[in-house]
């Protein structure tokens, strides 16, 4: 690719990015923009804003030398968590920020936006191409805030007894079963792992190093509401053999009994809320909202475990290379396709179905360093490093995560407690 | 008054009140009316609401037969503390509910108040003076609101570093010195206080009943700023013997070393945020935001106390009957002088000014019932009664109360390290 | 009384209240010390030291120019919460201390008590004079300690699974039935209250001065719990209109279904830990380990109310003056007695019976000072009047009170909710 | 090893562990036995109780039919976690527990000593063989126990100001000097860790299987103190890039500015509180009492980072079998030597000296189970796998690990932000 096409390439992709990110909020109030449900979540406008502050802070200052910061006071509201940067605004007291208002901080988007344009338009190529990864790991940032956009709303909708439809529940409809089976084995063997190249990946995916794994199958879809439903009936909730200490802790002090946004009516009928509303329990579409916990606890009730990040990444990297080496894009329920909830693979025909879209899958593997790892230098090196403590690793994606964002090698990762993301459970054993 | 009269007067006192009530919320954007900053304050729309739902549940829905709710949720999302009305949503998630939004909250109450005008129109007489009392107890309750309204929002804005300005900061104005004096001595007697007669008071005012009082002389203004600022610079907030024990623990564990909303510039200026936005600490105006803790400190480091609130009552009926027998009401500085702030007394020549307005004064008396005390019956009786456990009595009103609403008997009430209301200090001995 | 006379019999007093709080810690062994059970509770060794540690600081320290300190840490130690004479160590961490060793306060005990027989024995008549009232405090003091060692270690033993004794179980009989009626009208009236006069008072039971009281009728005995289990069998737990608001919040955060210590088996019968270890719930005895909420809460659904303290104290002056005008001291069930429980005044003639002693009761009247109160100079100020907030005031003393240490005009204070001294309930209209 | 000859090593093993868990409380006086400083610590007592309980639950009740458990209450007070064997007395509250006295746990652990003697006497062979596990198992548990009596009674004199000695200060003495330098390089390679065979290992230090490990070098010997203050006076708490999120969270929500029990006098000289009381911090002496996150931040400082679980072991299993190949145990500062304080390994010729013993050595690598990793069946199994959640592997043992327990594959556990363990620093790159 020329250096002309990488530019118009990525400036294409972030104009891209950044529509798609309002037009999530077109079906938003702007009451909507405000509210901040519980400490890990944000609300909508500090999502529109933070993204464009990040821009803002890591392009334009320090790249455009007459670029005047559109409000002195948002380097300190809208920095998230980057102590190389300046302080922050307490995060759990976002919610508390009526001001500036919704069509202020739109302003502030098309503001940084049309700098953003003539930085693309203006910018000499060697110093456009020293700043080409920046701008990529904006654009990259901004699509992880496209799907906590949504996991943040739902969470919000879901506190609210009116039951806000974010979409229309008419959009609703019940999945096809899709039997379970196992996938065929993979050998025990050494493998390599993690990111290399020239693409766009984040540091924490890389190096591409060595793991040896031992001889494993996965199950060829992720596990069903319906299935969940039957480790609830068996009693899965109430006996702490089934769980890690912790996670029998969570149970006990959160009061939980199903996963998270789940109802049962008076009459035993389940019910879960969504950004279509509420809508009954479908047993053939994924579980999702689950804790680590739960997933845990749930595979061992199964007599399996869930895989290893390893195990997933060369199960991913067999699919891409021997079922689908056709394909140029990874193929899923992503953000893109607008259901915004998971549903059933009932028309695949691949033996390990859903690696990627529909939920996030917990893996038994705690997120921490590969071998040599080496954060990024500067403020920027704090974007995924410093997080590598007690939290576990998710694998492939979800409804929410944009088609583009996802890779054979992406690493998530939430604490073993989280429940609002839209993450699910794979079986390994 | 004949009944028509008082149908009348009393559909106009609605009107007003209700009109207040939404110009009060006039210079705000859909945002600020989302916020709940903290678990004692409220969201502006939770405002607007719950007045609403209080002329829906105690008068439409037991009164009008034919009248139907105007959404069968809000009974729970805007019922206060009701608990013989059924169950309430969770007070300190009221900042949860971007839903209704402001324009349906702003219908509903439209709704109701039509409801309420084909009431005051259709309602056969005898029914009407049965419920009478009712209708004025909405209109007391939604004049609390207001006052409430006024000091969320401060709350509110005070949390964001932008400093959002309520009104236009050019209405601030430096006050004039007001010379501090004693009072003349009031003697020491048998006396009576407490509400009695046909005019509407709380039933926490009565009943009427004879207190001892010794010998009392009262200051002759609310303390100033400049004094309070005299007690700060002595140490008064790191001197334990000025404190209640629990006083002590609260300035420690809250880190409190000036009124709430004070700033201390880095070169030592003192600044306070007000519905104005953020403005110098003002050194003749009335020192507020305060709690009862403070108010006790100040009022020991001047050598005084505060007053009992029968005192306090025993002054304000003496200033009534003695100095202003001429006048029909009350004369202060209200939330109908748009002022929004306490000022200085300074043109008054009455020997105790500022009884009524400007700030409410923390007494030494608990807010505990009056000998021979009965609530209402039903729900309604919920109102005050219930409370009366440590909180302490506050009297006179404040620049955000209503000034048809205070009265001389007027009894409010809040825990001794509330600082949010408008809340300041008068000396006693 | 001479000088002489006054000396030895405050000798006498002094011996026989350090021998009587030694031989309350007979019962325990080594490990029974030290053990904290809640913030609000001491252990029993901190208990010794702190009473000890009170007539160092007070009178050997400032009194006796050669006396060297037993330990240089214990001031710091076994200093409560008098900010005047020093930091103390954070008191919800005494249980923390294994050292010094009960043998090791046994001996500063020792220690103390030898050189305050000196100080009896050496100091001249007018330096004497000049402390005695300090050492009277002092005894005073350690009166209201060996309250709550009781009150303490049976909150100690309630923890225990093993339902330890700390005297034989075998002391437990029934109590016989004393029926309930009112006493005779007391008539409205001015009236005084308060210590005044040379005998030992606590400053904040004066100044002496003067209260209008309306007419009022007090419970001839104190509430059983009997008739508390009929509160309790009728919903009193679970019906919100008959608590304060603070009140029914505490029934729902602790989960209150009966007083403290109360237990119902799975065949329905009521247990109490007592000093006495387990031992069934008495009807014909007074209930007691009840908060100010429940008491309000059951004078309520009785259809009663609480009294006033000026009620109370007026009751119980006629009680004596009236009643019992050849008695010379306050005769009751009181820790002298060894019972260490409350029992029924079977056998009593009196209208107003158990208005000493048994449990203490609670008052309807927040903790405040008396018109014209001055707290003593000094350190020593600090003993009562820091207290005065968000505190309700408790009459009579109880079956853990030294007979001693009671006075008509004794004014004891707790927390609205706390459970764990002996209080009760009278009633009063 | 003939059965005959194994039931009497066991014998002896059992009669030692029991000993010297006895001896290792001798110093202490009964209060210190009661004492629980933090939720993570327990009482002397507990300990004491639990190890013989492990016995009672585990052999005497299932193997032994005629036995009648020495107390009723026991099984519930003194299981820790056990779901499969019934309730526990919740763990935060152990220190509550006056009774039973020391007397009477000492007579528990002599009762259920005399019940195991006639258990290894009469026991069949076949049934002994079958139970002979189990046995070891609870010596091992025990073993654990002893270290943690050792540091739980640390972290309870610590909290009181007279700085208590376990025992006598006279025992300290200044380390030498033992300079830093890297090991020789350990070639990448594909490698086997974790335990397989006949002799005891725990079940999470299994199964045996591949690990691929690039190349590394380790440190040494363990970080010092000397080198642990130059990180301090670098401003290695105040600089948040050195450290994990979570970590600097922990820092400045504890308030951390130095190892757990170190004090900066006012002179600036640091001490630090051990068995022996408090001494000056020793700059030769391998720095203790840190946690993961402090142990992670100090190696970034260090350019360099901590050690895989399996380097760690790639290392020690080189040490044993090239360095130290004739011996037949593994040499180091352990429980055994009564040092009970890290101390500096100034005569080692090892290339990789203190590896095991003096402290802990926290790793860069998540407690999770290897792969094929099974819990042992029942409630035995509850012992290790529950726990594989949120915490880090640690290696080695300490100066309070008694030597028969420590072993190459060993692994401890620990959460990230625990300080009151012997555990320390050893850099890899």
């Amino acid at each position: 690719m020329t250096v002309t096409d990488h530019r118009e390439t990525l400036r294409s992709a972030y104009r891209q990015v950044r529509s798609t990110t309002t037009r999530l909020c077109e079906p938003l109030s702007a009451e909507d923009y405000v509210v901040q449900s519980m400490p890990d979540a944000s609300p909508a406008k500090w999502h529109l804003a933070h993204t464009t502050w990040f821009f803002e802070t890591f392009l334009l200052q320090p790249e455009c030398p007459g670029y005047k910061p559109y409000h002195p006071a948002f380097a300190v509201l809208f920095n998230s968590y980057y102590q190389g940067v300046g302080p922050q605004f307490s995060r759990p007291r976002r919610g508390l920020l009526s001001r500036p208002t919704v069509e202020e901080v739109l302003n502030y988007r098309r503001e940084v936006d049309r700098a953003m344009d003539e930085l693309f338009t203006d910018l000499p190529s060697d110093h456009f191409a020293e700043i080409a990864p920046r701008i990529e790991l904006g654009i990259n940032h901004e699509e992880q805030h496209q799907e906590l956009l949504c996991t943040d709303l739902l969470h919000m909708f879901a506190q609210n007894p009116l039951d806000p439809e974010y979409q229309s529940s008419a959009r609703w409809t019940p999945a096809k079963e899709h039997p379970f089976a196992w996938s065929p084995e993979f050998d025990a063997g050494l493998w390599e792992i993690g990111a290399q190249g020239s693409h766009f990946f984040f540091d924490n995916e890389g190096p591409r190093h060595k793991v040896y794994t031992e001889a494993f199958q996965l199950g060829n879809r992720l596990v069903t509401a319906g299935e969940y439903l039957n480790f609830i009936n068996d009693g899965g909730y109430t006996t702490p053999s089934l769980w890690l200490s912790e996670g029998w802790a969570a149970v006990n002090t959160n009061g939980w009994s199903a996963p998270l946004y789940w109802n049962k009516s008076a009459d035993g009928e389940w019910t879960m809320m969504t950004l279509m509303g509420r809508v009954p329990v479908d047993k053939h579409r994924p579980v999702c909202h689950v804790s680590h916990f739960e997933a845990d606890a749930y595979a061992r009730w199964a007599g399996a475990r869930l895989p290893l990040e390893s195990e997933w990444e060369r199960a991913a990297h067999f699919i891409e290379s021997q079922i689908q080496p056709q394909k140029t894009s990874i193929v899923g329920n992503f953000l893109d396709s607008g259901l915004l909830h998971p549903t059933s693979p009932s028309n695949s025909t691949s033996p390990i179905a859903q690696l990627f879209g529909d939920t996030w899958e917990w893996t038994a593997s705690a997120y921490l360093p590969y071998p040599g790892f080496q954060p990024a230098a500067g403020a920027i090196g704090e974007y995924n490093g410093k997080f590598m403590s007690n939290q576990m690793v998710l694998r492939g994606g979800s409804c929410a995560t944009p088609q583009r964002h996802i890779r054979t090698t992406y690493r998530n990762f939430f604490p073993s407690s989280a429940r609002w993301q839209f993450a699910g459970i794979r079986l390994a054993k």
